[in-house]
């Protein structure tokens, strides 16, 4: 499953002032039901000479993640395989549990890591490929803090047209340690998620901006490891004041509520059916300001539920209406943001 | 599961020239995985005392089809429901095939038909409510030559505004013992088919629409039992030239080729994904004009296969890129039709 291009490549050996990234896993199919990513890891394979040619400091792979609900066409055949790269599940859990996807974040583990143990992991780099249903255009997704993953997720961005090119970063502080997702089983981890596009369904347009953002990413990558002094000022040019604009996850206000998501009730005889609809006025608005007491749900009986303020008076709503957080287990609910910039010297946020 | 909403109603004596209809059944999730029929069947069952007073004449039933793939979130467990209701399969096949929807198929028949035998369905029309991924918007499908069907489509499509509204007729002209879905069952029956709305997701403004679809074509009925000859009048207002302006299948033009569709191959190794995908100058463009030699497909290496012109030279495409349709067993490809306009009077295609 693991189908490396260019493993007889000599990698160019680093500036003394970062360290190199050499080997690369692209990794798609996580979620079974996003097609994109797998559609992409198999247009890579088929161009695996010219991509060794054209960036020929970097070992990469591809990687078909969850083939079992790939071909049943579902999110996950038992358990998220995005939530199982926890410490409880890897290792507290190792050998305890049982479901398709607690075998596999075990294997893949073993392919691309560890993340957990004494030896570094084997892979410099996982870039998974995500898709929404949801308007979220191009969002690369990046821990706060790992300046290759920041800066590299700030060239792709710019070079995708940024805001206005529908493409941002998206930072998390999560440490990797306790991150769930496949991407932090490599040193560092970027998820790229590209809408909308239903489950189950390729589209071109989307399959179209998934490559562009990968190609940008992996073409940062090879400028880094060639010349690092030299990207830096690239990266300059394009954000002069150091400053990459990001979104972030807003803080719950609310006493009960969940930090960076507003929930929403389900059906009680079915948990992955929910009891209200995302408002027709926020539909397909990602990123888009909403403020205390503007529509944000309408129940079975045609009532509106406003926005309660819950996570500030005036925040930006992303993923909104996302298929995959219908399950529980993904965390049903609206995503909620608000902006921020990060350092391109330090990747945090700054004020 | 079958919910009745006016069953001490009394119904409206016909004119003597039509038939009445009095009990309907509106189903929602034959498709486990389209959630908008759900939600309009729930929410039409919280309204049940207002329907029992808007259309006295009506005895509205609504019915969860296939609850299990419904739980699931999936279009079928184990075979396409929407395809078990065929003499073969109902009848011929009875107690030999023990599938989740065949089971499910005897069940339904005996609560809704019979389809097959001596007596008469219990139900007079059925409803089954559907959602497409593609860009279909308001579709009603309904049998050439069943005249109540055709204009009751005609009442409802003129009301959501017609083509410029998005809502049109389909006909197709398989006879009711050869057409193996559900609403074949009943004495009449129609699919109300809205999207483009994403598998397991429900969108407001597409609930709205089949809602709407749905409620002109219950108000058709009830018209049309109180007074047959006013409501012919209203039909001739909005159709002077008594022709309704539908499409339907294209026929296959070369041999080996399915009528109505354009296949797409799969890959081998995974026969629910494709091997190509529709080409993004045609994707969300349904009821589009397409010529020989237009680009369809774009494959893995990004060769853009065009259309051959196997279904004429000039044809229009319908259900561009539908999630559904990636299973063989739904019949996989693009749905191709021609237009054509059915008279109001005998319900039949006329030039």
């Amino acid at each position: 499953l693991v189908f490396s291009m260019a493993s007889a490549s000599t990698p160019v050996g680093p500036p003394p002032e970062c360290h190199p990234i050499h080997k690369v896993v692209v990794v798609g199919g996580t979620h079974g039901n996003e097609y994109t990513g797998v559609w992409c890891i198999k247009a890579l394979m088929k161009r695996a000479d010219e991509v060794a040619k054209l960036w020929p400091s970097l070992d990469i792979e591809t990687l078909l993640s969850n083939p079992e609900a790939h071909k049943a066409n579902r999110r996950f055949i038992d358990t998220d395989l995005n939530r199982e790269f926890s410490e409880k599940r890897l290792v507290e859990e190792k050998g305890m549990n049982s479901t398709v996807e607690s075998q596999r974040a075990q294997e893949l583990d073993k392919l691309l890591g560890p993340k957990f143990g004494v030896e570094q992991p084997q892979t410099d780099v996982i870039v998974d490929l995500h898709t929404t249903t949801t308007n979220m255009g191009i969002s690369l997704i990046v821990p706060e803090g790992d300046i290759e993953m920041i800066q590299a997720a700030a060239y792709s961005a710019f070079k995708c047209g940024g805001e206005e090119g529908e493409a941002r970063v998206l930072v998390h502080s999560i440490p990797r340690n306790h991150r769930p997702g496949l991407s932090s089983v490599a040193r560092h981890g970027i998820s790229i998620e590209v809408g909308p596009v239903p489950q189950g369904v390729l589209r071109h347009d989307i399959v179209e901006k998934t490559d562009r953002a990968l190609n940008f990413f992996l073409e940062y990558l090879e400028l880094r490891n060639k010349d690092k002094a030299a990207v830096d000022n690239i990266l300059e040019s394009y954000y002069p004041e150091k400053k990459v604009p990001v979104y972030r996850s807003a803080k719950a206000r609310a006493p009960g509520e969940m930090s960076g998501k507003i929930q929403w009730p389900c059906d009680p005889e079915n948990p992955i059916f929910p009891a209200v609809i995302v408002h027709k006025s926020i539909q397909d608005r990602d990123f888009h300001k909403i403020k205390k007491g503007d529509p944000l749900f309408v129940d079975l009986d045609g009532n509106v539920i406003p926005y309660s303020g819950s996570h500030g008076d005036e925040v930006y709503l992303i993923f909104v209406n996302e298929g995959g957080y219908y399950y529980s287990s993904s965390g049903t609910g609206i995503g909620v943001a608000v902006k921020a910039q990060v350092s391109l010297n330090s990747g945090m946020t700054v004020e």
